[in-house]
């Protein structure tokens, strides 16, 4: 169930059994010259299954999309046994409904995907990485447009930072080196993959350059060699540091860009009402994802449940999504109201129970046995 | 209902009621300096609806995907009346089952799509587009990866003409001039959208320059100006040429590339023995796509039947799709077990009981009432 059965270099695809680990199937791309585009943290003990079940994101949605946009076939076993093999290979297929969308991001609990064919890209020969400092928000939105715009669909990476992030994780003492000097509004980690890599450096430069010259960014560092881009990485990666903090929180949100600012301003207000001191933030900003951490300093006080509404409600709010990336399971099953409406879920219920009449499939994730048997 | 509701430059996204004309909004996009990257033949009648309801293709899917990938969110009025509003406006969404999903490619028949979130792009700055001629296919093949490996994403066209088609369409007293001489065993026009004019042009020609000093391509003709360029894309589109030959039928089909050369020379086989005349051949190769235009120059031993049945049968039995974007209707329904197996079947069709159960929604598009009654 672990296997690759195929690296199709004609076609670019590759065929995987569910329980291959990412990076293993990463690898055997690679050495084929191509890229299998989905990478995160975790690549190295998540299964591919999984990732599609839970349609992935990770560091290069900004680019190439989630799981789901490089999943072209797969095999899946229904509730009743029956095994559905559709192991398209081809970009364009429009004979019939699109059926492997109803089990992305389904969370196992519609059917238990078995094999995936995944879409291959070349391997970029070039990668930049810049950490950048930005003065104000409206600035980071910006200079998101203004990279996307000049790099013509290379931008792989425009990772933001807010200082509680960075500052913590680059302090004296920490294992990180802080590549830029604290006090700015906004620290943003940018990346792109390309094919030529004397120009794609210099092009990168130069707009990187321009802008600087147009006040986006305040001040900048270029990574000049892998330890470098590694080094940047492992700030924006290391997440795990922040449980030393106190007991804390992760959550995994989506908002529109306009909003944010205002979203995280109301939950440092709300922070401070509660008497919580921990509020890190950062995200995938080019994707509309925000993630949070919300704790406190002091385990005593620390209020799991008080935080949770504060946040949750604050995305229903600002008509957010509770899910942007890390999905539904059990633990936001509560929360799906504030971002799907009663007609949304009672659809999606109706497929559950099409799919799943008996309620084996995953029970419990994503919707109630209670909340199925009321619909 | 065929109203633009907004053009939202800060989150890149368009929200179009369902009936708005796609070269309309895509118009509305480009006057924000963003690009909805929808485009056909027929953008001057199509609808947005429509797109999204077939999950149309087009000219650059190699580079941004189908209507599919750029739909955010959608309104659907289901069977029983029904109004499910998921007008989601952000790139990660992961709550519960991804119902947009279901309708797009339905073709109407699950429900009525009634307002779509569209996302947008950067509008490129840059267009590179060049015809080349190809002396075998094993190097269309080859010169497709070497594109698409050393363009770093930004190729959006790879449409390739056989002989009969290019050779037709500039011939002696047609409209349009032969840019490059007869004679070659293939034509591929190529485009890149880019961002920097001067060094897209640059890398461009060396990319190109090195195709042909590896064998890959035999000759080249670069356009240096739009109308050039239209000239170009004007032979690729005059597809309506072909009902001057006689009668003749347009076929949109998907193959794996390694089994295209072997499945377009079965069909010319095929052809010779039913004495029918006229088959030409092209397709968006990037995208696994081809189309072939069979017919008869005699209109008497014009024989529909006999060719739908050679083609289909061919398509079978090299496991490729009978619909590559043009969707089923009612013309393929017959054709659909060929490319879908009875369980793929039996599942769709059980989708279309719970979303339809009276067959009220574009009744016997995809699915015959008959097929619906026995499953």
């Amino acid at each position: 169930m672990h296997a690759i059965e195929e690296v199709d270099t004609a076609n670019r695809t590759m065929t995987v059994q569910a329980g291959c680990i990412l990076q293993t199937a990463a690898e055997a791309a690679e050495e084929q010259g191509l890229l299998l585009p989905l990478d995160f943290g975790a690549r190295g003990s998540a299964t591919v299954g999984g990732c599609v079940a839970t349609n992935a994101g990770g560091n290069m949605v900004i680019r190439y999309g989630m799981a789901r946009d490089m999943v072209l076939g797969l095999e899946v076993v229904l509730a009743d046994g029956t095994i559905v093999t559709s192991m398209n290979k081809m970009l364009k297929n429009n004979t019939g409904y699109d059926l492997k969308q109803w089990f992305i991001g389904a969370e196992g609990t519609l059917g238990v995907i078995t094999r995936v064919v995944m879409r291959l890209r070349p391997h970029p020969r070039s990668q930049n990485t810049a950490l950048l400092a930005v003065d104000d928000f409206d600035s980071v939105g910006k200079l998101l447009h203004w990279l996307d715009g000049n790099t013509a669909g290379t931008l792989s990476a425009f990772e933001v930072m807010w200082p509680d992030f960075y500052e913590f994780i680059t302090r004296q003492g920490s294992i990180h080196r802080a590549p830029l000097p604290h006090g700015s509004a906004f620290y943003v980690l940018v990346e792109t993959l390309g094919s030529n890599p004397e120009a794609d450096a210099e092009s990168f430069e130069t707009v990187l350059g321009e802008a600087m010259e147009q006040g986006l960014v305040s001040d900048a560092v270029l990574t000049r060699s892998q330890s470098e881009r590694n080094a940047l990485w492992e700030i924006r990666d290391d997440v795990l540091e922040f449980f030393k903090l106190g007991p804390i929180i992760p959550f995994d949100v989506s908002l529109t860009i306009e909003k944010m600012e205002s979203f995280v301003s109301d939950i440092r207000e709300g922070m401070d009402r509660l008497d919580a001191s921990i509020c890190v933030v950062f995200g995938h900003l080019g994707d509309s994802n925000l993630h949070l951490i919300l704790g406190n300093e002091n385990p005593d006080a620390f209020d799991y449940g008080a935080l949770e509404t504060l946040l949750y409600e604050s995305v229903e709010r600002y008509q957010g999504s509770v899910s942007a990336e890390h999905g539904v399971g059990l633990s936001k099953r509560a929360h799906l109201p504030r971002s799907r409406s009663e007609a949304e879920l009672q659809l999606m219920v109706g497929m559950k129970k099409m799919l799943d009449p008996n309620n084996i499939l995953n029970p419990n994730k994503i919707f109630s046995a209670d909340k199925i048997a009321a619909t």
